[in-house]
């Protein structure tokens, strides 16, 4: 059994690190951190009690390190990036849900994050936990930067078309919509039932730090420089990702052409599913799965291709998918746990 | 033209005695005030663009009192009775929309609000702005204290049964659930889209304090104490509060009888609908109205009558009752600018 | 006073269209009808209990024609166009919400709409209802074609960049989401609460009838067959429409440049706000209400327009247009009872 | 490997029981069935892509009997018992889901369901799948009725202060309050999102038929008849049922005491929590999983006691407590498949 700890226990995606941990056959939890609030994790989470008798502490490294070999790591960024030098040095392995280590300029960070990044070496040699991108160097890696949400429902829905045709497209907006959880767990009007409820708007239009992790990951797998326009808006839902992605072509495609990239494409993979030409993603298929799954149109002039992508924001966004690299590391089946 | 003064406008029950006030033909709205936000009223509610220049500015008494003949007060209960004394002492005539001059009481205050009452002479004054119950007062009166939502709907549903049969009545149970916005506009977590939104849960079970404003005006109306258990739930929609209401009696009563007595009770009140034998109040016939609606039922045994009265939180249960006492106090028809 | 009939009470566009003309200072509602329904308004819409007295029929022209000047069809397309001639016949004045005259071709007509059109001489003549395009033939017409909910919101956004600079767009997606009351009240299983709460998906895609009407009106404005790329999506709220909106150019244009274009656009219009610079529509600011709201972002490169819109579907998009069109073809004040 | 079979795949329970029972390790699904619907259990249940081949079949006797082992019903009422008699006569093992068999009089059967009950025979011998009560029956069963939703909670709230003190309660009402999918999956108008959304009602006022299940089988377990007045209400959640449950007592009882008494029933019961004295079940702690919440609060006088439960209506309220109710018939650890 190989023994987990969770920093930032508290938050939407510690939360659901906890259950689906709890759950899984190979790990056993024995360290969680919070920094707002301590005692048992049932008080944190009291749909849990009856389920572990695990102590909720503020994070401190030496009890950390000595009780745990993994490190999920669910705090907000700019915190992440002061705890794993230390984990890191300790000899332990940290997979990073937060967006300290997924850009990998640290001009870049500073003008999306608004913060000097503190941890530069580290930077430069952390792994992008997309496994259906880089599952080899996930397997050998020993820091983790598991994906953004947006990221994942848009670089799974990208990859084929962009590694098949990359001379092809025109251009890319990506039209997102995302449950509240993905705000985070916070006492803001802003996400209040009365203010979301009944409600819909973009936020961040052209302007959302997710936008250069789709860019610099869809540039490595494409080759080249791909510019993603991208508009996320606020979905009155608690959970889910939906993104509608708009790819032009310089030149036409089929639709049983492209049908054919993505089916070969993730041919193999155990979470993403292509569905039949016609279907179309909803998010209640994927919501508390860890599946992403993607359905494709395109235009009677055969120039539009129009993606659809949809994940649930905790899991594959988040949870899941660093349940799914610590299996990759540990050699695990990588379905362990998330079935 | 009476000229109209709110002050808390920037809270949902402000934000609607606006929306209202705006379109009622006897008034002008000539001072708005908020204490935490500043400026146009369209920056703090952008759906009015368009509808109103008014200008949003700190309390301040002596601008108020030169520009408004009569207030509407729409602030935190403890905030309320620091500002009454000054307006009624410049003649102005106020309806206070907290919960500060409700109960009789300044112990019972202490006891539910938690704080000390500060303006004891104007609490001893203050008419409960019920018009179905207090009308004739409401029309002379200087001071009125709005009812609470939940009283609202619980009086209106109870005191038909309760003034005709008190002596018959053992026990009354009020089950009553409201929409979120009777929480306030809040950055609180409990409140937030995630922790709310297909969720449900009582709260202050048999402890909330509107429990004893319903009790004391029952007894005043029926001429002796009635016990009333009392347990709110927070319901996952905007608006809205449907109560729905135990009765015991010590001997039977037929449905026939109990609704001809409902019927001839609230026969000539233009916002009290009681619906027809079988028929059963919803939250969206209220919804945005000022009606409240109210059913009925009989168990086999005729011993247990159960009354089900639904109203806007928001409007019957605060704003539009408020404008109802305007109405009444300035001599207008009592249905202007509610229908 | 004009006396106005309603055809189709029972559905969510004619439930709108009786609550906003009841209070309508101009007008008296003196005929409705509707198929599967008969007996009183407030049997079929009880939130009306006491607002009205009005008994629904079925439909016969005779009785009809007997009892009204001005007619709102609120009934599925198809049908429609079985009624309006002999309304026209009579010398009344009809205005159809359905779709069956917005296209110009009944070749067109027959694509998306599936049925042979039965009534092409009136197709031709019919004035399309959007006011701020066509405001000065509305006064003048005898049958008004209401726009559609998708169009109001597409067009709306799109006329004033396209008027200006249609030479220079080069792709326009319009990335659509509905609330739910848009498919109309049915028993459905795809509509019914559990598979529709907490899930989001998108439908037609590239392949909704609203697509063509958006395409006809947009070239009668730019002068120019503009091709619009639409994906509808369906929203878990009862209102609202949110489109945003994707415009490419050939070269580049200044935000500031586009902002100026929407402000003298539609400068005088009483019912399209163009937000500031910065700002971005709320489906919960024009929800109930009858403005389309409009905000504007641009790339950094100058060369994508993000346009998003927001109308009620049910009001702008459907019945407070009707009237806004009543209000014309009658010479009333543009917002009479609208506001 | 345990062969099992369900009967009614397309409805919410039959879809949760394939969910629950594919994951769990004792036993394989080998026949799945529906009335309305053929073809792959993924084309039912798309989200179930990739976890399962199953072909759902027209319900056959002759096939189902050579294909599992044990049964569970996830029928309409009426229906079940036409089932029933077949599978038992073959041999095998049946879990229904339906009401069929809850009742045990006929003529109840008849005036609740409002139907002639066909199957006599095993409506005498059927066992109550409610473990926490029947637990030594139900491993020796052959036929469970598996209990109502409502009933589940309800029991399970009322059934250790029933039996403690039997003689001193009063009266009991129990307002419940359940998430749509208490309703089926159906195409009515009265369960469409727009109808259900935003709104809160009470349906069957004193009158619903789980209101004699919970008479009954908690008359067997305290030794005399106590009245339950039942009113359910429709929420505006997926799943989830809340129920507030008021018991007058003839003489006081102290929080305390009532407290212990609960714990102390369901010390050993892996799947009742009782909450801490002050704590209060809410929907969301058990939504997702098999467990009962129940916690406890007392009026003043000691007279009232106000019991709040909360399960989910499609786990512990039906499948859930089916596969808990299978785990007992088959010997296996009771919690197998539900944490």
């Amino acid at each position: 059994m190989v023994k987990i700890g969770i920093v930032g226990i508290s938050g939407y995606s510690g939360g659901k690190l906890l259950d689906w941990l709890l759950k899984h056959h190979r790990v056993r939890v024995t360290y969680i951190s919070a920094n707002n609030t301590q005692g048992p994790a049932t008080t944190i989470w009291p749909h849990l009690k009856g389920k572990t008798d695990l102590i909720c502490q503020t994070y401190a490294e030496k009890t950390a390190v000595a009780s745990a070999d993994i490190f999920f790591l669910a705090v907000p960024h700019t915190v992440a990036m002061t705890i794993v030098p230390g984990l890191l040095k300790a000899g332990k392995k940290v997979i990073d849900l937060s967006g300290d280590y997924r850009l990998d300029s640290a001009q870049e960070y500073k003008k999306y994050y608004k913060a000097v990044h503190a941890d530069k070496p580290n930077l430069a040699t952390a792994v992008y936990g997309l496994p259906e991108l880089y599952r080899e160097q996930i397997k050998k890696a020993r820091l983790i930067s598991n994906p953004g949400c947006y990221p994942t429902a848009g670089l799974l829905a990208l990859l084929p078309i962009a590694s098949a045709h990359t001379a092809l497209i025109e251009s890319i907006a990506i039209d997102a919509k995302s449950g509240v959880s993905g705000a985070g767990k916070k006492a803001v009007l802003a996400l209040s039932f009365c203010e979301t409820n009944e409600n819909f708007k973009a936020y961040k239009v052209l302007n959302h730090q997710h936008m250069p992790e789709i860019e610099l990951y869809l540039a490595k797998a494409a080759g080249k420089k791909l510019t993603v326009d991208f508009v996320p808006h606020l979905l009155p839902v608690n959970c889910g990702i939906l993104e509608t992605i708009y790819v032009r072509f310089k030149s036409k495609l089929t639709l049983d052409k492209i049908h054919q990239i993505y089916k070969r494409f993730y041919k193999t993979e155990p979470f993403v599913r292509v569905l039949d030409q016609g279907g179309q993603v909803e998010l209640k298929h994927v919501v508390s799965t860890n599946y992403c799954d993607i359905s494709l149109a395109v235009s009677n002039n055969g120039k539009l291709l129009v993606v659809t992508s949809a994940i649930d924001n905790l899991i594959k966004g988040a949870s899941g998918q660093a349940i799914q690299n610590m299996n990759l590391m540990c050699g695990f089946k990588e379905t362990e746990g998330l079935l």
